[in-house]
């Protein structure tokens, strides 16, 4: 296989790594395909000569997991010797050391080629609130990339990187993920250390990670999962190896009345289709009303959390508000007038719907929902920069407030060439569960590229049955 | 045994029952005990006539746990018949329904006598920020009768009533115990279901028990506990039978640096011995140094939780001010001008600094302190209505606010003759494990009583090892 046709997988690269490829000669094969692609919204800092020097350093195999795989990382997560900017240039600043994740990566061999494009301090879905040129799909240019971690997926999809990381708050590690055809898991919260990530919300926060596969996805995690003593959100979260489901498995699917989609009637049928193949698997369907979910996802930006973003932001808002893309500041600026009592209030009230949520997942093992509702056109969001933005979060936005893991996967084209999408998610801990589903809907073209898909063969598990779950007492 | 010296304990009632006294006749003495103390401020509202008529409707006695038993209900709490005021006249309303908790204290046998007096809005520790006469401690008339929940260990101590419910926040279910030589059983959060109570701070409120002694606590708290779907705060916690604790626990005490008495050298010698107890009965203790337990408790009335409070006060603060305690509304008014932002920051400051007293919990199965550091008099609190208010939360305020669960025990008087009071801590779910160990100290006159201690015979249990964790997996 040619250098310009090898996958950026785990297998494939290590395959090739084995035959006598050099890991320079894959960080230059990464940035040739970055200037073949000639998008300069992917990244925000290029950083080849580290790379190559990383890669140089490398020496000879040596058996770690992500030894010279090339990754990207969003621009809100710290690399050290790269300015971390949250794509507010003016916020720059340059970390004295990687984050907690990116240094466990980069211990387990693999080296990073830069910082991407993200939506201004992680707020937005759709990738087009930046002040640097806005990354475009990769596989549709009318489509907006999706956000926030725009460039880390785009990237991914154009098979620049093997994998890369996002962050994921309201959907951030789904949402762009389901826009261009790749993984986007979202663990559960505290799996992986928010040491070196700027904040969004730190409450709902977490790192997440883009792959062109689950079992890519699941790999990186492994390396990536760690209690880390410094970050007090951090919590030890069980990373098994990962295996097919158990055969018998309930799955939540909304009910007609909540498959929202916007008049996207294509939407829904692909998302049939796909429940309808988790049937064939021998999975029971079970209909739930998503409106307490909903109910829970809107409270994202119309309550209290809003001061979570201005917490983050910090003086900006009062201070510099010149600094922050318009939207952004837009968004954030009533944040400013919520009290310490909406806070409470905001927290009892989410504790009341979450208790709803809680009964509806008690009976089922994950949940199955579209991961977008509908595409987004950038003309649409360049008309109204908010509206569409919400849309997109539809079947995202709840999901770190009701503290569920989640991982959206491609499952193949739709009628109309636009990527299918739906997103696992299960209470917390379950990662490994909804990954397991995952692997076995995966289809289609992985991103933009033409990789070969692999063959799906995840090892059957002695796996707890049904209904039971996994528990770890730490401590 | 003449009536007016029969202990109000379930054993002695019951025995008495069993003998052929009628419930009439109990309810009957209750009152009679209350009008010989002649304090007119335990009770804000006094029920014979409904506790009279509801002894009459007991018929004979059926082996239900609480039959018969006279029983004070903390005025933030609501009893259908009786009005609620929290000590605010003007808030007062008339329920319509017992709160869960008070249901089921009467379903099982349980005769509520009336409601009892309170810090207003249960914003306190001294019992005396009430509008109605301050109930007198039943020990010492000179030193405060603690609170918020004054009137409820008061009616304990003087045997007026079995058992009592209080709330406790900060700590209003624990140190009035200690200051009135009794038992004050703080449960778990979310064990004792919070629907028809008054909120202080919703986040970290539960109801509390008063008793005679760890037993009678104990019954109660079995009677009472139970999920509530109504209240989101719910939670399945484990009540167990209670059993003598196993033999070799390692029992955390505050280091030298931090038993903190004020100067009450007493106090620090009290607790000591009380320690060298529990290293007789085979336990080992751990100094511990409580300075971030000690920081987590400045949060509690400094930080983000006071509008917790102007949450549940509501518009009063703002609207009818006039209506409030002048030092209640000094309390809250400033958390009027708390931002979302700062209500977030508490929380992410409480996170960092319950994982480090969470590093401290690990390494031992409960921590013993003293329940308070040292008395306050009446004297003092009236010339300076805060200081010492604050100064009796040294060892209560963080409770809550780590999810722990406790209960405070009389350990016998000091040299002074003031009662020597200490309270087991543990990390959520462990009550059975602290009211084992407290039951292992309970010493001296119960309360202001004449009656006579029973011996504490708990049964031996078949209970996990140290260090261990019985988990009850629910959902």
């Amino acid at each position: 296989m040619t250098l310009s046709k090898l996958p950026f997988t785990v297998d494939a690269l290590h395959a090739a790594y084995k035959a006598g490829l050099q890991p320079e000669a894959v960080v230059a094969e990464a940035f040739r395909r970055l200037d073949a692609v000639g998008d300069a919204g992917i990244f925000i800092h290029h950083a080849r000569e580290q790379a190559l020097a990383e890669a140089q350093s490398l020496g000879a195999p040596d058996g770690r997991p992500l030894w010279g795989i090339p990754f990207a990382v969003k621009d809100n997560i710290d690399v050290a010797g790269m300015p971390t900017t949250a794509a507010c240039p003016d916020f720059a600043y340059q970390p004295g050391a990687d984050a907690f994740v990116v240094a466990r990566l980069r211990a387990a061999g693999a080296i990073c080629l830069g910082k991407t494009n993200l939506d201004q301090f992680a707020t937005g879905l759709v990738g087009v609130r930046t002040p640097y040129p806005v990354p475009k799909n990769a596989i549709d240019p009318a489509i907006v990339p999706g956000g926030s971690s725009s460039g880390s997926a785009v990237a991914v999809a154009h098979g620049v990187v093997g994998f890369a990381l996002g962050t994921d708050t309201a959907g951030s590690g789904r949402v762009p993920a389901a826009l261009n055809a790749i993984v986007g898991l979202k663990p559960t919260l505290g799996a992986l250390s928010a040491s070196g990530v700027v904040p969004a919300c730190r409450t709902l926060d977490t790192i997440s990670i883009f792959a062109t596969t689950v079992a890519e996805a699941w790999t990186v995690f492994e390396a990536a999962a760690a209690p880390d003593e410094a970050d007090a959100y951090s919590r030890p979260v069980a990373v098994p190896a990962l295996t097919a489901p158990p055969p018998s498995l309930r799955i939540g699917v909304p009910n007609a009345a909540s498959l929202v989609t916007f008049g996207d009637a294509l939407q829904a049928e692909d998302f049939r289709a796909t429940t309808a193949r988790l049937a064939d698997q021998g999975a029971t369907l079970v209909e739930i009303d998503l409106e307490p979910f909903f109910a829970v996802a809107r409270m994202l930006y119309e309550g209290a959390w809003l001061a979570e973003r201005v917490a983050a932001v910090g003086d900006r808002l009062t201070e510099k508000p010149e600094t922050l893309h318009p939207t952004t500041r837009a968004i954030l600026e009533p944040g400013l007038d919520l009290t310490a009592v909406d806070a409470f209030r905001g927290l009892y009230r989410l504790r009341e719907r979450e208790a709803v949520c809680r009964k509806l997942l008690a009976g089922i093992d994950a949940l199955c929902v579209p991961t977008i509702p509908t595409f987004v056109a950038l003309d649409e969001i360049a008309a109204d920069p908010i509206g569409p933005n919400s849309r997109l979060g539809t079947y995202t936005n709840f999901a770190n407030l009701l503290d569920l893991c989640g991982i959206a996967v491609p499952t193949g084209p739709r009628a109309d060439g636009r990527p299918g999408s739906v997103t696992l998610l299960a209470t917390q801990g379950r990662d490994a569960l909804c990954a397991g589903i995952a692997a076995g809907l995966e289809a289609g073209p992985m991103g933009a590229t033409a990789w070969p898909r692999p063959a799906n063969a995840l090892p059957d598990a002695v796996l707890p049955a049904p209904h039971e779950i996994a528990i770890a007492v730490c401590g």
